[in-house]
């Protein structure tokens, strides 16, 4: 597992391949022998349980309990809500049989015929057919509702092109499935977990995001409604990063899920589901990191702080052992993660571009001058700066600075997002505007066939229209129908 | 979601069915849909939760990392090792296709005959395959092992036979596979795991377990050792609990995985695997529940404490919660955690019912009198004892009952073992020994025949030759042939 520190794609060369290379070389992820499939590696992996930790932590604090599904489900299942099959069918792994046999030939094993199954099994694209179906069993009356649940699991969709954490087949997520007694409350409830992955993003991951509403075009299977948060990344593309879905009584209908109301009259119930996926680490790994490798926020960074010790011989190392030790523990009673890196099978400078490849947001370097002078070198990840500081009060700094490297690139990305946005009225500007990148707010009136249009013509879609898009009166750029609002348009991961 | 508190099933009059019974109205889990797979509701999975956290802390402890490798594994991999081939082939569930179309028809959905994939992929039924073949090129020297690796997954194995926790088809578990470079190291990691596990069900689960080795017929596909941790119900059955095996180089010649040693040699990798489930949840509910419900230790509850209030009006039920305020934020202080169930649609006496059921290991009820005298009700679920207290240092009292009721159940546990434990040394009584339930102490000549006539003939089998098993020559009760220790046999789930 020896990290390879060579140079790897810049991203001004290519951003697509300084992201694959990125992945490799950071030790997150790889592709598997199965197409389509990664395979999530321990350092990926670390990131991914902190960010699944912190989500945790919030669905549970807003009334939510996790439960847990099957992973197969009956292929009549899907056909019963009309657009769900149509969104979901084309990508689905279907299991057809339960046994395997050894080759009559000889060679390995086959397909046992005569294991055929009755009825085909999916592997879950997305769970609402299941648990609506064991919600029915769940609800009779008012009193049984809310219902607020969510699942963490792995789901399959059986994509064509994938990419690492962008668009793989199987992929790593949470799902919310609730219930609810009124319309009112299941689209409270739908927006209030975008507002959760919200703040998620911007204060954990320091990604900033618009939260928006989905046009009918891009509209989860089987929703009247669908929220989304919507990033940028570095190359002004956008990355959808989160949905919340106002299911309406779609679900209730397709299983027959009714309730007793509080008026005691019988009436379908109202659902949303929600749910983000590793796809996360793609904008985690996309809106920070730089060429040197990755750029994690302290909030979300397995280690926080390392430590390398320069030392020429093993007198020196336990002097610089015993200076840092009780730093580490100090640093380590505030809560923050450190490593103490004396490895002896590793040179120092090849630690620091390890660290660096790896994003860990603090390095502390202390050799025997330091010792000598009470100091400690200090460097950044995020802006790569290098200070010597007084060992005299460092936990206190680096807590700090930790604070303030988090803050800051959060900053930098929401600047780079202005930046990039920008207001264009004319379809003449807007061809020009998306070849730059960035998001684009612009007029449109509001039908599916100029939004496919546009999408034909220039591979640029209606990331969402805005929560917070301010009324004003236009005129769709392509048609010249009327308009009220600006929409943001883009292209996409 | 209403519980109904109608009488369940004794013990005394099948104790299957009570097992059954307990599993849906404590909330555990419930059938779904598919065939032998099991929903876990909230309640349940709060209670799995628990123990993967404890779990995953010692895993971690003991220098493990998680990672995520793919759901489904290509056909042929499974061929690659003889023995393993044999033991999943049978319970395969296999994914041929990757797309549905609309019924030609018109009835709902069909497989698409044009999206039949090339080689089949399975459904994990574990992961050492898939995993091995990514070692492949993690690994080529020394100074890249241990790789000490731990996956939390669903897995599929598809039973004929299936009940709630015990065996599904799909099961939650974690599976730790590492790579070693000697022999010796790779066998202490076997036996190291085997010693978590065995205190993670003693200190945790409260459940008593016998350490042991298999016998050869008993071991897991593909190992050259299993080590096992054996529970035993209340029933007398007895319930393997968590397995840990050493593969020797099994997988790395199966997978071709090979590394330079020190002597800068080539040599295959050494391997381990281990792994507990959702079946945990099973000797969970067996080993300590009674005929009024679930019994939960209280290192794994996800309730603790309930407090009741009792009332008649408003202004009692304020001056209980006045009361009882300072109470539940000084047990929430030291960690415990408290639910106050002042809800005002259920009854009293309902509640005490459904907290019983639930395993609540404490319930304090508090009304107007006890607010008088300073008194609260203490109800402990192992015993179902009550008494009045003092409210005056009663949050270090239920603290100190909370141990006294983790150490209680595993000392009744283990006195029920110890009970049903028999020393027997000819196959008559053997045979009438085990009607009798427990486990008993036998000799055995080593040979797989003698095990299997014995399973034929009683149903009984060897669940493992304790490691702690002292040296006593004897004969085989059934042939004669000498033995050097005694094994344990006993029915099983």
């Amino acid at each position: 597992m020896a990290v390879e520190l060579q140079h790897f794609t810049k991203r001004s060369e290519n951003y697509s391949q300084w992201y694959n290379d990125l992945v490799i070389k950071a030790d997150l992820a790889e592709q598997s022998a199965v197409r389509g499939c990664m395979v999530i590696k321990p350092y990926g992996y670390a990131i991914w349980e902190k960010m699944q930790a912190q989500l945790d932590k919030m669905f549970k604090e807003t009334g939510h309990q996790n439960a847990y599904f099957p992973l197969l489900i009956p292929k009549s299942f899907l056909s019963r809500e009309a657009e769900h099959v149509e969104g979901f069918a084309k990508e689905c792994a279907v299991v057809t049989h339960h046994r395997l046999m050894n080759d009559p030939d000889g060679k390995g094993v086959v397909v046992d015929p005569e294991a055929r199954l009755e009825e085909e099994l999916i592997i879950r694209p997305t769970s609402e057919t299941i648990i609506w179906n064991t919600y029915k069993n769940w609800i009779t009356s008012y009193r049984d509702l809310p219902i607020l649940v969510n699942q963490w699991a792995n789901v399959m969709r059986w994509e064509m092109r994938t990419r690492m954490f962008l668009r793989t087949a199987e992929f790593l997520w949470q799902e919310g499935h609730t219930a609810h007694a009124t319309k009112e409350e299941a689209q409270e409830e739908a927006i209030k977990m975008l507002g959760v992955y919200k703040t998620f993003a911007e204060k954990y991951m320091a990604v900033p995001v618009v939260t928006g509403v989905k046009s009918a075009n891009e509209r989860f299977a089987g929703a009247l409604e669908t929220y989304t948060i919507e990033a940028m990344m570095q190359d002004g593309k956008a990355l959808q990063s989160g949905t919340s879905h106002f299911l309406g009584q779609n679900f209730a209908k397709a299983f027959d899920v009714k309730f007793v109301n509080k008026q005691n009259e019988l009436e379908y119930v109202w659902a949303t589901s929600w749910g983000v996926s590793t796809r996360l680490m793609g904008a985690l790994i996309m809106t920070h990191s730089d060429d040197n490798g990755l750029v994690l926020p302290p909030a979300l960074a397995p280690i926080q702080v390392v430590i390398v010790p320069i030392y020429k011989n093993d007198e020196q190392l336990a002097a610089v052992t015993e200076k840092v030790t009780p730093v580490i523990e100090a640093l380590r009673a505030k809560g923050i993660s450190v490593k103490y890196d004396d490895a002896d099978n590793r040179r120092p400078g090849f630690k620091f571009a390890d660290y660096e490849l790896k994003g860990v947001p603090v390095r502390l370097a202390i050799g025997a001058r330091d010792i000598q002078n009470g100091t400690v070198e200090v460097m950044r990840r995020d802006t790569l700066e290098k200070s010597v500081e007084q060992l005299d009060g460092i936990v206190e700094r680096i807590s700090a600075l930790l604070d303030d490297i988090q803050e800051n690139i959060f900053q930098k990305a929401l600047k780079h997002r202005e930046e990039m946005t920008a207001k264009v009225d004319t379809y003449e500007d807007f061809k020009a505007q998306i070849e730059k990148g960035g998001f684009i707010l612009a007029h449109w009136d509001g039908t599916p066939e100029t939004e496919e249009r546009i999408k034909e013509e220039t591979k640029a879609t209606i990331r969402c229209i805005p929560l917070d898009a301010p009324d004003e009166e236009g005129v769709d750029m392509l048609t010249g129908k009327p308009s009220h609002r600006r929409v943001i348009f883009a292209r996409n991961y």
